[in-house]
């Protein structure tokens, strides 16, 4: 009861904190995604693909959630686009207070799209608002189509869902039903697109990004 | 602050009914080891083929951790072998007072080896003790191999670390360096040993099957 009454507590003070972000978001009119996965199901290898897709169109920036290292910030710099990396020191997801000193260092006046990439883990981060205009849930192929039935927050909670890897099928080493995966996934939210890509070969990320131009251009 | 104060107590509980089931554990002479990963790195995979390898000489039992379903326990039960599911409900790892249910459930006097497979994330089971003998995580090479720098805690506590799926390393479409896995293992926790295996095609399972009979032995 004492941890229930606590986690409350902090919950409470993160919403009001990711509202305050909302609006920050809102004033710049800077559309703000979240995304969540499982550690390696291919964040960093999408927002790069998508970063060259779409930076002659779009103005992008990014906040990099990490319990450790700076690796997945420097791979976004690479691609001359502004990141800032947030380190949890053990914390297993970004608080909304994390988001708001990364929203103000990365200068959010002028950015069309700004991506949080979440500490990998696909249970807390889905707990706690951010301030996000949506969340975005990743699946790699390789981590089996029976995911969206045993983690189903985050599938229940996103504006879309990527299904990445889809490369690997053809090795026919996988085990992947995507038609079950897509109707586990409607269950839990009709209304959510998805989309599956390879970020490694580029496979399906012209219709993602054009689904992301679209939904820049309605902000 | 107060976060931080009644994150102890909350610590400090889970850690005293930790000891009560070591203790028990103690008692019944079974080894028992806490297996962490990523969702869908392949735990249950590892537990059947492991548990068809060794039924004849080990009694095993299993304590599945999900937030939703039992297909985890469905499938160690279709090997013969004893599984209690437990889910958390949204929780994002198992509680020790989770585990002394299932202990109690499993009626461990006459096991020699006891799994517990914790609910799949890489961040949170490691930093509470269920009273388990050892941890054990695993990582898939599809997840990537900058996984140990990126979340150290659970590889610096493992008593083994399994490195999984490395069928897929034959296919060419995985970018996976092993050597410098075990190199960031190994600054890590310089004694683990590190198990290379498929547990679909079976490859590797005789070495890490012996290394845990013998564990089991010297209990």
């Amino acid at each position: 009861m004492y941890k229930v009454r606590v986690g409350k507590k902090i919950l409470r003070a993160n919403e009001e904190i990711a509202q305050e972000n909302s609006r920050l978001l809102g004033d710049a009119k800077s559309l703000c995604l979240n995304m969540i996965s499982s550690p390696g199901s291919g964040k960093t290898t999408i927002l790069v693909r998508t970063i060259e897709t779409l930076k002659d169109k779009v103005k992008i920036g990014v906040i990099e959630g990490d319990i450790q290292t700076d690796l997945d910030a420097e791979r976004i710099r690479a691609t001359g686009t502004a990141a800032i990396q947030i380190n949890t020191e053990g914390a297993c997801h970004l608080s909304a207070a994390q988001v708001h000193q990364g929203l103000s260092d990365l200068d959010i006046e002028g950015l069309d799209l700004i991506f949080i990439e979440n500490v990998g883990n696909l249970v807390c981060p889905s707990a706690f608002e951010l301030g996000e205009t949506g969340k975005l849930a990743v699946l790699s192929v390789s981590e089996g189509d029976d995911k969206p039935a045993k983690y189903p927050a985050i599938f229940a909670k996103s504006k879309a869902v990527l299904i990445n890897k889809i490369d690997l099928l053809e090795t026919g080493q996988i085990d992947f039903d995507i038609e079950k995966v897509k109707t586990e996934c409607r269950k839990l939210n009709k209304e959510t697109p998805i989309f599956l890509v390879s970020a490694k070969t580029g496979e399906g990320m012209d219709q993602w990004c054009r689904w992301l131009e679209e939904l820049v251009g309605s902000v």
